[in-house]
């Protein structure tokens, strides 16, 4: 047994956002506060469209564009290899929502690198995926212009990873997620958006 | 660490049913296979109206019926507070959906006693809701009539404990699980019943 | 996943403790600090010798006395079947205690009923032991004179549930832990203990 | 919650030995059996002087050997940093007998790349080590010739990761272990070392 007693969700965050230990979901979208579901937005706002992906390499797929699967619901999943809250909570996640809602959801993997980053090379993360069994795509994502951080995530405006963002059908960002989230809750804002 | 090499979900089946020891999630109604989440019926059925509660006595309510919630999703979550899967897995799920979908769910713990029935009578039953923290409304089942399964567990045909039944709006059991479930699937299940 | 972010462990403490929910595990003799394990005594003190048990009734064995156990290692397991903190870790360490060394140690269960005593009679604790197929001998502890709290509870100053407390071979009380403690500190404890 | 129903401990197998995926604990040394712990070898062997480490790199210490650290109980802990069954289970095992024991126990890590070698490159090793926030000494292990084992691996006949090898104070191999082993056992073979 593992006392967690001092718990802080070990996610990693752009070092813009101090302090670099945090834990919270955040929605953007109204569909829900962290961890609880509600199926009305908690508050009005301007749908915001999904940022394409700008991408260097991909496993698992044939390159993507977000546009091409307008019509589903897209499940984005940005992680560091290197990243201890990513690898045991965050990527599982996506694995168990990939195998539980199959083909009706769009599993993306996002390779978000902005830190360590001659540690988690594409060579690096193609091992990974391998000895972690993923099988949904996964992109590697385009390094920024004079910052660390890569374009996708200045793009999103990712505080850090594990960050999981969930698309509609009609490519607005619906949800907003940095760090844990339960997995029920993650479950019923997918199945809502699955009903739209 | 445990290591669950055999791994079994403790359930405890009525005894019709052998072997005692099962996991399984059964879908009656089409809205997935287990573990498996789909908005579409995996196969069309005659839709069955759920069954009312027959209760001795109630904690954490008023005596509730089923007719009166209609209208709302009901999570009907059956358990014996002597039933190692049921404490370990069934009771704290339903507790997280009380907890993530709060008013939008009628969470309501049905303590279905098919054994063992002097060690648990409505008296340990009070003591396990107070130590366990349950605020959900808890209704004891009423006992049978020449057989040890209580009236309530024999008119959904339940096959042990922890089972969950989901109930939408109009009253119709739409989902009908016996044993372990992932939280991600369950999750899904809710909301595609609320989105109704 | 379960996020503990404001996590105490469910321990039930004697009214006399506030306080009610705490953690901690404390070594009266100087076996080592919480969750650190040290061969050395951590400060001299007058070694106490182990009150014998007070019990109404013995599952799993004949009637045992420590007198009789003298010679042999014991671990003393005291739990309410109704603690949380008993049944979803106190209690599955005991048992793994008492797989991992075999007959090396005496592992005695000690039901320390101070608390919905109704609610946790015999009878409940028989289909307790049954249900999560506990194997070693279980002893119900004697009802306290005027007070809630137990005989065999008193005579150790037990401060709740669960208590785990190691006598070595001369019957002296070596370590008195209350609340969690890691696995690997309690398994070098009672090796520390076998190999004198 | 997880749901291991068809659990495997996911170690890394050296290729020689199939199947590739394996669980098991070995005691070449009698100090027990997988998971039980017994103070008294199961059978007489000839003591094995523990070979020396090979390693082209420390981190977190000036290089060691392990003669001068006679006198001193070491666990020696084999891994790869993208083998899932280390990072989940047996590097968080030899980091909480680093602090269980303290300066009592030398915890030495070895990554033992024999596999993906291109992508467990000590830059990367190093980003790992901080991320999990590994304190205790890490050698790299040197690379074999003409084999994708490498040298201190070899000289063990270490089968996969995670591997923990115990050496008591005279240099003596007592304890190989390959895979997942419980912590209680782990840490009562440690204090059984300690102790003599």
């Amino acid at each position: 047994m593992s006392l967690p007693g001092s718990w802080i969700f070990p996610v990693r965050s752009v070092k813009r956002n101090s302090p670099r230990l945090r834990r919270s979901v955040i929605s953007r979208s109204g569909v829900g506060f962290p961890n609880h579901f509600s199926m009305k937005p908690a508050f009005s706002m301007t749908p915001t469209m999904a940022p394409e992906i700008a991408a260097i390499r991909w496993f698992n797929s044939e390159p993507l564009t977000l546009s091409a699967l307008r019509g589903r619901v897209v499940l984005l999943h940005a992680f560091q290899m290197l990243c201890p809250g990513c690898v045991s909570h965050g990527t599982p996640q996506a694995k168990k929502a990939h195998e539980i809602f199959g083909s009706q959801l769009a599993v993306i993997g996002l390779h978000t690198v902005f830190e360590h980053h001659a540690a988690m090379t594409p060579v690096s993360l193609e091992a990974f995926i391998h000895e972690y069994r993923l099988t949904f795509p996964v992109a590697v994502d385009a390094p920024g212009d004079g910052t660390p951080i890569p374009q996708t995530m200045q793009a999103y405006g990712m505080r850090g990873t594990p960050t999981h963002i969930l698309i509609d059908r009609a490519g607005t960002i619906r949800h907003h997620g940095f760090g844990a989230e339960e997995d029920m809750a993650l479950g019923a804002r997918i199945a809502a958006l699955l009903a739209e």
